[in-house]
């Protein structure tokens, strides 16, 4: 890139945005705590369903995890797997180096063509979600997507931290706000005050809620307040097609003020990231110039093939019987444990424990009684927020899940 | 993220950086006119070696690619595409949705070290460079990896664009500069001026030319200039071990303050990136907040049995020869075509035009003759400096190239 100045002032400017030097002066304690607990960065074997294998102290232990976000249990399914191994030796190549503003494996196109039918929506695949949002930033704040005027783009204060990221750079070029969580109030006011208006949002978020998606296309059709949703999340456990949290509350069309970001890994399966857009211009503009698109690589043979016969899979009964168990897993948890979440039909729990180092003590001890959970604190969480997390998927069994409950129970008495 | 507030003078500040607005204002006719001469995006067949096979007015036509940078031929070596299908075959998985800080396959571990041991230093693999230096430059504004002092982070002007794309992030929290390409004199002066101070740049450009490695590092030996450099186009290329062109000139110890991004794609032949770092204090502060490791997933089961491939292949004589069969192919063409790079060693090639139009229909005449090579234009190099780029393999055959030098000779005669 050619197109940018000198900056020698920069150092004289506040720090409106993410400070990693204070992040990492109050978390890397923490980290390292966890890690000597053992809870942080395990290296496993895969074995059935949701158990691996895990070393600890020389000896092999089977531990039932609840920290992978493979919803529907899809990750090892045969068909995907399979569809992964054809696809590499069908075609004799894993990877290409080279921009997809290039050179296109012709599997890739016929994989989005398929991906649009399936979620009604022009589909542009990405290797992460991370890569997916990244190029998906600047374009907002260009003001092409939005008559070509330069929107004010609000923050949800919990959209991922592969949104909130980017937000120096937004700023760079727009004007940003930031808002509490889920408050509808404060981003009507900024309608009210602001000719375009663009929110950047999860639809599921990771540590537990969604957004008000009903509210949000009020919004949309009183001010024509443009959405950027990544539903991460939220694929595949939601819609007759699996087209997830945000897009099955979307109309037929996805319109001209909606962009979804969302997962081919977690609830769908297979590997990489997804957007679905609604207009020609807005494909076109994003098969120009977004960074990922222009300046890194495509999805590679493999999760292309994986996520080829997973969207088959997404067309079969499949789909519903895998979605209605994981219903059924989500009741059984929260017939045996409190949380906050309780009673959504969201995949996700959190167990507040307050103190890091409480939550820390908690997972160890679940862990020791055979269950993997994912300790949360700063800066995945706020400060004094931290918990554990909890994945629930279908196919986690009802007897592992009841296991996990009475371990969860076990460590909440201890703790009192 | 929880840690920003609320910034409602952003829109009022100006934009030092990259500017999303103006560069598709600039660029997306130019765009179009390539997608029009059907150089953009081309969607293809994997064929032997270089050869792919392309659809055009509905007949399969073979074409030589000279646009994937696969340096070494490596891409769709049957070893590596066995190691992909073997690592999902043996393990039923391809990808586990979860941050890297949470779990990891174990192949994983075993990959990392394996390419810590080839290339003598701390490897951390990431799904793509991209997200590798995403990850860094946060970690290397936040005076972490410089004694706990923030620096100033100078960049090359033309570091690559997913360097470049981060400069408002890294201005948010300390100072940054940009210099004119490979300009010593003026970051010399920036050492001379500042007690900390961190070099962003490539290695190997990939529009061509190279970073003076030695100069740079007399430069940290009298100011203790601290190197982050992207080297994804040099792995593997270079050096016994294929080490790349960065490492292969740093000493036995990469020491404390160089830290090499590369490409496990390209000249590697399998598909993600690395970071190459000097310290157990380096690693475990992008172990535990590099936002690509924290917040997004790992490289794909497929694209880790496929690395681990490659660094056994880089054990073995087949890289000399392959490193050899290059150098002779860049020999060839330099033989026959006048070009800025001639006579380098690196595998990249361009042939300037000046205008965007004029390149772009260099590029379709070319294509006709049966080779694909990039038509560049701005913002992939500066406005009026249009013109091809040519990655030259050591498994193009020599006729291919006295095929493509020769279309390019006709193609130069007649455009005077």
């Amino acid at each position: 890139m050619s197109d940018d100045r000198h900056s020698p002032t920069a150092a004289a400017m506040p720090r409106p945005y993410r400070n990693t030097l204070s992040v990492i002066n109050f978390a890397d304690r923490n980290l390292a705590a966890a890690e000597r607990e053992g809870l942080m960065a395990l290296y496993v074997k895969p074995d059935k369903n949701r158990s691996v294998f895990w070393s600890a102290a020389s000896e092999d232990r089977q531990v039932t995890d609840f920290v992978r976000c493979s919803y529907l249990g899809l990750d090892n399914h045969p068909q995907i797997l399979e569809g992964a191994i054809e696809a590499v030796r069908r075609h004799n190549a894993l990877h290409w180096s080279c921009a997809r503003t290039r050179l296109n494996f012709s599997m890739l196109g016929e994989l989005e063509d398929a991906l649009s039918d399936l979620f009604v929506a022009r589909v542009i695949t990405y290797t992460t979600v991370l890569a997916a949002n990244m190029g998906a930033l600047p374009l907002l704040a260009s003001g092409h997507l939005t008559e070509n005027k330069r929107p004010t783009i609000v923050f949800d204060r919990l959209a991922h931290a592969t949104l909130a990221f980017h937000k120096p750079v937004v700023a760079n070029e727009t004007r940003v706000e930031t808002i509490a969580h889920n408050d509808l109030n404060a981003l009507e006011d900024i309608c009210r005050r602001n000719d375009r208006v663009v929110y950047v949002c999860d639809g599921v978020y990771s540590m537990g809620g969604s957004a008000p998606i009903g509210d949000l296309l009020a919004l949309q059709d009183r001010y024509g307040l443009f959405l950027y949703i990544d539903d991460a999340h939220g694929i595949s456990l939601f819609g007759t097609s699996g087209e997830g949290f945000v897009r099955s509350q979307v109309g037929r069309s996805l319109g001209e003020r909606t962009i979804i970001a969302a997962s081919l890994g977690k609830g769908f399966g297979a590997s990489g990231g997804l957007l679905m857009l609604g207009t020609l211009r807005q494909e076109e503009l994003f098969r120009r110039f977004s960074i990922a698109y222009a300046f890194s690589a495509s999805l590679n043979l493999a999760a292309i093939g994986a996520a080829m016969a997973s969207q088959a899979l997404h067309r079969t009964e499949e789909l519903k019987l895998r979605q209605d168990a994981l219903g059924q897993r989500i009741i059984a948890f929260d017939g045996k444990v409190a949380s906050e979440q309780a009673g959504s039909t969201l995949p996700i729990r959190t167990i507040e424990f307050g103190g890091e180092r409480s939550a820390i003590h908690a997972a160890r001890r679940i862990l020791n009684k055979g269950f993997f959970t994912s300790a949360i604190f700063f800066p995945t969480v706020a400060k004094g927020k931290a918990g554990l997390r909890i994945c629930l998927t279908a196919s986690h069994s009802i007897e592992e899940i009841e296991g996990l409950a009475h371990g969860i129970s076990e460590v909440l008495d201890e703790a009192g």
